[in-house]
């Protein structure tokens, strides 16, 4: 299979579990001072990645959240950050500039902050009270599945905790897994639109980051393909009236809350376009995962999914991933 | 000047501002009950039109409040809603399926509800703790700057209340003027982009709500134009490597705290594309607000300018904005 090694996937899997312990400290200690609130803030993909987690302390928790850009923070602030505020940040390179910018606000204002970074000894990690340091190892989503769900628990509003992060030990074989159903699929998918000149891709409740993410993140950015990104409800509001016969549509369908808005669009979609395409969260195998904890985890097994059609997309097209026209290679 | 009646606007105005004591009242009465978090709550364009409100108690209000589409709020639910809770609802028709359905759930619930609708004797007035009518007068926000402006006095955040309701008896009179100003620039890009096969566009603040709404309710829902819209600083973590010498990108300037975030995109745009237009809240007269105010007014002031582009558009590609293809024309 193209670009896959699955012994190299559960190794990496491995190391981001051994983390569970020191994370959970974490989430004990600042549970223990009090929370106020959590911002969770970030620039570009990394806000995207924890999207699904303030959707999930937006529905489940007590706690108010906010979602917010790092940039946005900086420049309006907010009336809600004291003392006993968390903000919790994100940034692989651990030198996004925006998002260093703020831990240093938040440093010298004296409130919490917990930032996951992908190396060692990062401008951001050196200006955050506490840093986990998860390096690059997939699921992005492991210290957030241990720092949320911990804070939740000891909170009462998630008692199942323990049995779901053994469960998490499972996940990135569980990945593999999927990766392999929805290989050829994913190959299909990039042959038959890696030349399209617009794509509508739609999606909800938390897999609305990863709908966000994908269409802004992978396609535009690194493959410079026309998308426009809609959240299931939403796309009634306006961008349906675009939907015609050879118009390619793309749903992630959820099997949490909202899967009936996603429903909704996919009966839409069938009837008014022969370009329409779902990845649906409910076909994919998680032998190891209780059905209760699938929705939780499904920002990590559709990207699993979606990684295929990258990886697939970025062969066809002789067009690498990593390939930019302005990021990081001029100044802006 | 096309499809333009000042008179009428100014009148119409004046009866929108008639409704500023009862509004007020309301506020007095739910903050009296004390208000423990708001929930804004609508579907489409009726969201985006309360985004700024949501964004301007976010960073100056210690209330927590929370914007989600109806449909979302159905589904998923929050933890955080309690018998202290507001929820505001918005719907022009008075009879959009989600929001009645989530004014009935609040009803069973015993948690009080505030909307505004612009007909009489609606579903939504009907099930809802408060109702406010406000016949389709604009600005749509009058509403929203007398009810949110009044709870946030009395909570002691907005000390200038009463001279920024003061001076909202002119604001319509200001919006016809600035309307008088971009007319012609607004048939120019009308004309300019009549036909064009994708735009970017680029706003921040309060006026992400804009952005977002004119790009998905106008050019998408009522034009059938292919668009990407995106805030000034997610910009830069993706859609930006599409921006090229010939591809349209327009940014609605705000002159308020995100202002240099617009900037950037303003600077970048410049450079890479030779098809960059903005909208700069900066160069509109406001003989009537105070400079203090303006960054709050922007969201009603951009709603006038942009108006004149719809109408031209509508004109120009005789392509009426009442146009649909799917919206309440077929069931789905």
């Amino acid at each position: 299979m193209l670009k896959f090694d699955a012994e190299k996937f559960v190794t990496e899997g491995e190391k981001a579990y051994s983390l569970r312990a020191d994370i959970e400290q974490i989430a004990l200690k600042v549970q223990k001072e009090g929370i106020s609130n959590i911002f969770f803030t970030a620039s570009g993909g990394s806000n995207a990645v924890m999207q699904p987690f303030n959707y999930w302390m937006e529905s489940k928790s007590s706690i108010p959240s906010y979602l917010l850009t790092a940039a946005d923070f900086l420049a309006v602030g907010s009336k809600k950050l004291n003392k006993n505020s968390i903000v919790i940040l994100l940034s692989k390179s651990g030198d996004t500039k925006e998002t260093v910018a703020l831990a240093k606000k938040m440093e010298q204002l004296g409130i919490r902050t917990i930032s996951i970074v992908n190396k060692d000894n990062t401008p951001l990690a050196h200006h955050s009270t506490y840093a986990v340091n998860t390096f690059g190892y997939h699921p992005q989503e492991l210290a957030f599945y241990f720092l949320i769900g911990k804070i939740m628990q000891v909170n009462n509003e998630f008692n199942d905790y323990e049995q779901f992060a053994d469960e998490l030990k499972s996940l990135p074989g569980d990945m593999n897994i999927v990766a392999q159903e929805v290989d050829s699929k994913a190959k299909e998918f990039a042959e038959k639109y890696q030349n399209a000149d617009y794509q509508i891709w739609v999606g909800s409740g938390d897999l609305w980051g990863t709908t966000y993410n994908y269409s802004m993140c992978v396609l535009e950015e690194s493959q410079w393909l026309r998308t426009k990104s809609v959240s299931s409800p939403e796309f009634f509001h306006g961008t349906f009236e675009l939907v015609e016969k050879d118009v390619p549509v793309v749903l992630l369908e959820s099997e949490g809350a909202t899967r009936p808005l996603d429903e909704r669009v996919a009966n839409f979609a069938t009837k008014y376009t022969n370009q329409f395409t779902k990845f649906d969260m409910k076909e994919f195998t998680l032998s190891h995962i209780s059905t209760k904890f699938r929705p939780i985890v499904e920002p990590s097994v559709m990207w699993a999914a979606l990684r295929r059609v990258s990886l697939h997309l970025e062969d066809i097209r002789d067009h690498p991933l990593t390939k930019r026209r302005y990021y990081r290679v001029v100044d802006y």
